[in-house]
């Protein structure tokens, strides 16, 4: 199985233990996946309990990089998935593994698959950042799935599909990475901040969380993104070039 | 989940720590499969390491049924399809999990999966007893697939030919119809071109076009586009609910 460069990124948020770290290695590997992300581990990396979990799966973890906040893990990808178990009240599309392998191929741009903490998933911040949920549609009165299994049907849905080959789609510019469209919605919060758009106080992160999943979901490309944020210049300075040659 | 007479029964030749055999468990009934045969148990049974590791799977454990050979595990079952690793000289058919899954429903009788030691996998003899092989396609440099999650990606085909739990279907708002979208787009020319944006005049219908698009591409739904147009609102007078409490 070849290195792909539309395999998709595993990214664990805030994993609890190093054992599973290293099980989630090992559930990559076996179907060819290679590119662990890892946020801000509780125990520290390295952990000295992932080695023996990943069964020789030593590569992934040795290449897998640590950032401290989900932000910065997926400032570079440009589809991001959230894995959740149950149904929360979001309003992004819920696909089924299967679903989100079909498009990893075919995604022009990095594509990465979020995965929460052991016990309480992704929080909705995080979740804020992907543009489509995968849920793994399971029994409904027995769900329990560990953070390995988790990975492992994500990647084994991703290798059914390397048979195919189907060329990825490059007419088309990516959806901008995460990064770019992060400064552009922060440049719309400091717009609508000073305006007294946030109102009252407390109801900002959820007022913000609703801007964000906004901006999220048109998927503008990189060009896209600097057009938005030379508007929302133009909006705050008011001073377009058309205003300056009238002064 | 419904029990249906056609679920596979999943048949563990000689098992060797109950903790696997928990796992086994409770990737089972994660997807909706409850039958459990154990041949051989080199611990014995009940084994008091497998609760745990069910994680509440309880109810396949206590119905599992124990017996002393593979032949007599698949005694009453029609169809039984034998799981292993490597492609070995056998001369029987190799499928793979999915196919696998795709014949359990039209299956006359009872199908059954054998899953070997967690070392050893099946022998000779045991594969036998199969009409077909089940082979997970795997990381040709790096096969470490254990027990339970030989299951779970058993369980997890099965479990989607089932369509018992689809992911929820998506009840998203649709976008919002064009006049909405024109409205909105409307009142962000009017903003724009306040501030001098559209420069220079004979380009102006180029630019528009531009964002137009720009502004089509996210598929709003009617409450978003609302939602957007409150930003725009506030961005033009400056006078958020925040603003004017201070003002």
């Amino acid at each position: 199985m070849n290195e792909s460069k539309q395999a998709p990124i595993i990214i664990l948020a805030r994993p609890q233990l190093g054992e599973n770290i290293g099980k989630a290695a090992r559930a990559m590997l076996n179907f060819g996946l290679k590119e662990m992300r890892i946020v801000a581990p509780r125990d520290g990396w390295p952990n000295p309990d992932a080695g023996p979990a990943a069964s020789g799966a030593d590569i992934v973890l040795e290449k897998a990089q640590v950032f401290e906040t989900v932000a910065d893990a997926v400032a570079d990808c440009s589809h991001v998935y959230a894995t959740t178990v149950r149904k929360r009240g979001v309003t992004k599309q819920v696909i089924t593994p299967a679903e989100a392998a079909a498009e990893y191929q075919s995604n022009n741009g990095r594509s990465a698959i979020l995965f929460g903490a052991e016990r309480s998933g992704l929080e909705g911040h995080e979740v804020d950042a992907a543009r489509k949920i995968i849920t793994v549609p399971i029994n409904p009165e027995f769900g329990s799935l560990n953070l390995a299994q988790a990975v492992i049907l994500c990647a084994y849905e991703w290798s059914k599909t390397q048979k195919l080959e189907s060329p990825p789609a490059t007419d088309l510019a990516p959806p901008a990475p995460q990064k770019e469209l992060d400064g552009m919605i922060e440049q719309l919060f400091e717009l609508l901040d000073e305006r007294g758009y946030f109102f009252p106080e407390d109801r900002t992160p959820v007022t913000q969380s609703t801007l964000r999943n906004l901006m999220t979901k048109p998927a503008w490309n990189s060009g896209e993104v600097r057009t938005m944020r030379g508007v929302l210049s133009v909006i705050r300075t008011g001073k377009g070039k058309g205003r300056i040659r009238q002064d």
